[in-house]
């Protein structure tokens, strides 16, 4: 089988292929705010069922997940591949230039709320399944899909689902496309993910908005008070200062070090997809801060008057969202008790909720299914990869090398400029077909 | 003439009075945000001139104020009476008990925006001209109203206004009713005000919102700038850190701090008031921080997602209200580059804009008029009123004191629970009622 088949295949295909993935984006599927996700669900079942694939729903605790499965025999190598059918909230709305969930072709790009993250890619898998068939034949190797409904919000019940679903999901690789691609256009592969625990802060003052000059200095002000606790979590350098927070990171090997110092990096690059100027880091230190190193973010920070003019107001109410990124191995459960612990030392009114948090993960770069699949990208995009320990970003990859025990790869199919979680979130046309060209081409180098 | 004479008239009279400040309850006049102004200027007019005063608008850079007076004599003792006629915003709307605007009695109390904080307060003193000539016939003094409609944007106008007319403004002494009365329930005669400063901080990132996890440590946190600038203006004891700010403070006199140990004072009234059980400051604490100590307020912060759940971004923007309250001599354009300073110095690409300013201001408790007003306010409330150096919030009583040379009384009429810049703002029926007394008792002593 040549790759040529398939893109023939899939370029006479396009405008079918395309109006399959834009159904899929026209359905709302909003997991934090429950929009859509049952419809989604069900439409992305039978999308897996007219391709042939043995397929239902799993009940979860929240969101159910969507399964199907193509099986040869029992005892061939066995690919499951992962992703997610919900997407972000889509605000701030007025900053889309075209509405968020009616996907747009604007210069060669889709521009739709999930089509990056992650519907176009998880489309392109199962469309690869589809033009396999139709132009090879039967696969090579055995495909479980398990796409969850809940990984924009932290996947909160993934970990039992796996836990639970250990025979079914038995396999000999897992293999995600989430995320962008590398922002030098190459290909990636990545081994691993930073964790994530996600919080938010509550601080209360008064039962009710005081005005600010009868009561100034006299009713407590929310406000500050998050402020000064913010004030106690990091130092000038951005060092966090949660007690034990650096506690369980593990130090950078040597080899990682050496890796980093070895990718392709352009500054320039970086400030127009970050869409900042100003952006000066270093190679090495742009791939510490973003593969190595943990985050403590502020995502959202509310309270008082937002509106136009002045409103001489003394808050009742501030409220922060905070997400904080984990390197192996700090574990979120024990970040969250150190995190609290800091929250009551220094303001003990505040409330701490939880909205969700993720394991790290590390596949090791040493085995041999990893250079198979680095090969088979590498044949689909004419382009070595860019190897890389970890992602930036989170995924539940953890459930796979820690929970299934079964080594994972991420290959994303987007372009690094998706703007994912933003406005104006797109997807080139071409990393969509290219995507489609990539699966069949890991599918068939693991079916050798 | 006796008082009596007019509490049965007004007693008599009641209801239509009530209806009389419903109509103009109703008509909505948000200054920040340019709602109903034209309407509610040109309602106010009609009322002054039903009452048989010489009236007109008078156009600003603004809105209008409404003028109004009655002459007697040119030299006889001429009384200014300022007020104004424009609200708050009524959010958080969800917060009301009923519709903002739709002006319900509860428990004996009228439940409006904007039935305190003036329109209340301002209509007992129109009303008590009404009555006072009714009962008794012309007024012994002359009598001029000054209507603003910006004071609760800053009344960025009334000092330009003041200093263009002079002439038409001439009086004797400026009495303004604003305000709540002393907790105590005690009627307040108040000698100057703190000043005020309102500034926004604008803080921008990158052009869009970034991921979280990709963008991590990588794109910059506009919020994180924020609490970062925040933490250097004040240290952990609540000192102003901004280079100069206590610069032009006055220190409290003897007779200031021995006035204010002599106040009176219940912590848990105040509590009450401000809707904070665990309040517990002393009598001199509270009297210090509320009348001689400046403040440095959050009104608003605001950056990044604030809905349900989790959504995992870098925001873009962030941006914070604050407003401080100054005490004599501060002057809030010396304070406001004071300001721009400090934050240039420690966040340089934070923008600062001026939402407004009013000067503070104080008037001498040894001059005779003042003590006429305080015994004209004693017999119309049979209580001795408590005279305090300054209110807590802000007027532009400066523009009297300094730009007209002319002394000035506050005797507020709202009850101390009035809840105004909040939600359910009320004025107690009996409190309305008794303001039209106390201003026929000052008209009266003051005409003596």
């Amino acid at each position: 089988m040549s790759l040529d088949q398939i893109k023939e295949f899939v370029e006479k295909n396009k405008e079918e292929y395309l109006e399959t993935l834009f159904t899929l984006l026209r359905q709302k599927s909003i997991s934090a705010q429950n929009i859509g996700m049952e419809e989604t669900s069900a439409m992305l079942l039978k999308m897996l069922e007219d391709i042939g694939m043995d397929s239902r729903l799993i009940e979860t605790d929240g969101h159910p997940v969507v399964y199907g499965e193509m099986m040869k025999e029992d005892n061939d190598f066995t690919l499951l591949i992962y992703g997610h059918y919900d997407v972000q909230p889509a605000d701030p709305i007025d900053e889309w230039n075209s509405p968020p969930f009616e996907p747009t072709i604007r210069n060669g790009k889709i521009y739709c709320r999930g089509v990056g993250d992650n519907k176009g890619q998880l489309m392109a898998q199962i469309l690869a399944v589809k033009s396999y068939q139709e132009v090879i034949g039967d696969l090579p190797i055995n495909i479980k899909f398990v796409f969850e409904g809940e990984e924009e919000s932290g996947s909160p019940n993934i970990a039992k689902f796996v836990s639970e679903h250990r025979d079914l999901l038995k396999a000999d690789l897992v293999y995600t496309s989430d995320g962008p691609m590398h922002e030098s256009g190459a290909p990636f592969v990545l081994l691993g993910v930073r964790g994530m625990l996600y919080v938010e802060l509550n601080a209360k003052g008064s039962d009710w908005d005081n005005h600010s000059g009868n009561k100034g200095n006299i009713a407590p002000n929310p406000a500050w008070q998050l402020v000064d606790l913010l004030g106690t979590m990091k130092d000038d350098d951005g060092n966090i200062l949660i007690e034990g927070f650096y506690d369980d990171l593990q130090k950078p090997t040597a080899n990682e070090e050496e890796l980093i110092s070895t990718l392709p990096y352009d500054a320039e690059q970086v400030a127009n997809q970050i869409g900042y100027k100003c952006f000066d880091m270093t190679r090495e230190e742009y791939y510490r801060k973003l593969t190595l190193e943990p985050t403590l973010n502020i995502a959202g920070f509310h309270s008082g008057y937002g509106g136009e003019g002045a409103k001489t107001i003394i808050p009742s109410t501030a409220m922060v969202k905070m997400d904080m990124r984990l390197v192996i191995d700090q574990d979120p459960d024990d970040i969250l008790e150190k995190f609290i612990k800091h929250v009551h030392k220094h303001a003990p009114g505040v409330l701490v909720v939880s909205h969700g948090s993720m394991k790290p993960s590390r596949t090791s770069p040493d085995l041999e299914v990893v250079k198979v699949v680095k090969e088979a990208v590498k044949e689909a995009y004419h382009e070595e990869p860019v190897l890389q320990p970890s992602l930036g970003g989170s995924l539940p990859d953890y459930v796979w090398t820690q929970i299934l025990g079964v080594p994972s790869v991420i290959v994303p199919y987007a372009n690094s400029d998706e703007a994912n979680h933003s406005p104006n979130e797109n997807l080139n046309v071409d990393n969509f077909f290219k995507g489609i060209i990539c699966t069949c081409s890991v599918i068939r180098s693991l079916g050798e």
